[in-house]
């Protein structure tokens, strides 16, 4: 099945809109966001358990995957979707965001990006046209042009620089392109300078590319500038292609991300944040290691329906964390997956019914953190 | 309900039995491998995925969960079963066997056993009273009375004197009960002396306990002896009363143990090793680390019908554990489980049939190491 993206609904009052993107492997509605798997794996949970807390596509990651257990693996085994045992829709991060963030001894130029891996320190060289042949292979639905992921702070001369060439490396990225069934994402780079991010976006808009994710943002330029940028970015870009802002972020990122026309994101926060005893609930954020939870009956959440709080208390989700018990990490992670896509079907219920919701979601989360 | 249970057939070759042991909590068919929870969760596994793979009764334990979280928390929150959710029969084992390997500065006497925690350094008196006490509070379904597990080699005298301490404890346990609907066992020491073995199964069976066991067995005496002492003193237990062989074994050492009148089994080796990447098929062990695996697109095991073998291949569950996913830890762990009470029901159903699946099992198992 080709890809598409149709936007279904508008909302009156805020740029939100209410999308549906087909792919290969099924259908997305928008706005959603992408669960991390990136080895292959949404850590601590089965493909099973994310269907269950309604997941609708995962994101995995063609830098780790590459490196390990390497590419020729997984297209030999039937591609990522069978590897994994999900199938449903699979983004890939290109692993631009991962040389830089983890390669050790990068050298970028015209030609891609050499550096070592930070596994066993041997060199290797992904240019766009790899990059693409890679994604190709693991056969994700939606694949990522490599891009250069620039750091904050950095120069407007340097950003301008960068900027131009993950353009270009978008056009060679789309040249590239062998197989189809596969949709190709470009990626809106630009630093904090509105007038890079605006020629970045004419650059990439004159290609036709299925869909635009917006980076570099969310890398230690705080709140207000990711929100201001984010949102002046969403502003320029095409109506009718699906736009996914990248890495971000906390719920009341997700909420006014989606209020400035995001229709898709990802982030490790809720697995991360769950693996640590950090959880979400609609009273705010939680920290099970608290002695005070040492004999709560409650569920983590009282309004939530996922597994885990059906079915056990805050004290014993604390005696497991503080055991070091591995079912700790299980419940908590389908806790706090559960929650983010709850939060992501309410933005779209409040997108359909026009109602009062979507002001009701922003008051609830204005502020950051809040003691349940 | 009150406790019972039943011989439901023996079988005419052995001295295999077919048993139904009734509990507050639900049935159990045996002979039956318990899951060991040790701390109130099976390592990996939630209630669900141990109902879904055949569990019918897990093992938790009196000593771990008595120090942490702290027998006044499980029981404020309504009992073990409860706390950790699990619906389920639960045996909790008296702490004896913890007390002697993992507690520091222990000093037995008539009274009881005084020692620190393995935690922080806290000193502690458990009595046979106390452990009743405790596990009154926990609420299993089968209570075990504390004891003290001898370790080997230990001379004559100690283990004649130490098992004589056993069996009046024992006797204190039993006079400590304040609340029905829970079973008490109580445990066979005697080290590896026949005759103390004999002694001891004379002292207990004097009282009415629901159940023997039998202890300090598979203590490094190795595999022979093991199983020599194991059948002599199964020979000489109650036929009425079920027995339970303590922390035994590999699946050679159950089809023996079932053929010497075992009824009841726990052992940490199919999740101590499927954590390891050790996994059990019905063509031996097979570790998952091995380079051979790596594009290997067939199940752990082709006969195996846990979700594990329906969906993944070895060469994604070779990429989960070098890569330190908890997944592969989930997995496996629901994988060796579900081999482990399929080999039960294989047995049980060998001697309801009385066909020739006994002798089958038994040359299948004969050699320890096979590659699949």
């Amino acid at each position: 099945m080709a890809f598409s993206f149709n936007v279904v609904k508008k909302d009156s009052a805020t740029r939100a809109r209410l999308g549906r993107l087909v792919t290969t492997h099924g259908v997305v509605e928008t706005p959603a966001f992408m669960a991390v798997g990136t080895q292959g794996s949404v850590k601590a949970l089965s493909p099973r358990d994310l269907r269950e807390i309604g997941c609708q596509m995962i994101l995995a990651n063609t830098y780790h995957l590459y490196l390990r257990p390497g590419v020729e693996v997984i297209r030999d085994l039937g591609g990522l979707h069978c590897f994994m045992g999900w199938e449903g829709p699979i983004l890939t991060d290109s692993g631009g965001y991962q040389v830089f963030s983890l390669g050790a001894f990068r050298k970028i130029s015209e030609d891609g990006v050499r550096f070592q891996s930070h596994l066993d320190g041997s060199t290797h060289l992904l240019t766009p046209e790899r990059v693409i042949e890679i994604q190709e292979d693991l056969g994700s639905d939606i694949t990522m042009v490599l891009d250069e992921c620039i750091p904050y702070p950095a120069t407007r001369d340097y950003v301008c620089l960068s900027t131009e060439r993950t353009v270009r490396w978008g056009r060679r990225s789309l040249e590239a392109r062998r197989r189809s069934g596969q949709a190709l994402f470009a990626i809106v780079q630009g630093g904090m300078y509105s007038d890079l991010r605006e020629s970045c976006v004419k650059g990439l808009t004159q290609l036709p590319y299925d869909g635009f994710a917006v980076g570099g943002l969310g890398v230690g330029e705080g709140e207000t500038l990711l929100s201001e940028m984010a949102g002046f970015v969403a502003g320029i870009l095409p109506e009718d292609r699906p736009r996914y802002l990248m890495g971000v972020g906390r719920p009341q990122d997700l909420i006014s991300a989606v209020q400035s026309g995001y229709d898709l994101f990802d982030c490790v926060l809720p697995t991360r944040n769950a693996r640590n005893g950090t959880l979400f609930t609609s009273r705010g954020k939680l920290s099970i290691k608290r002695a005070e939870f040492s004999r709560d009956p409650r569920p983590l959440d009282e309004s939530c329906h996922c597994y885990c709080c059906q079915h056990f208390s805050r004290a014993y989700l604390r005696h497991l964390y503080l055991a070091g018990e591995i079912l700790a990490a299980i419940l908590h992670t389908l806790h706090n997956l559960y929650f983010y896509n709850h939060l992501m079907k309410r933005l779209r219920e409040a997108i359909r019914e026009e109602g009062d919701e979507l002001r009701i979601l922003n008051s609830e989360w204005t502020k950051e953190e809040r003691s349940p």
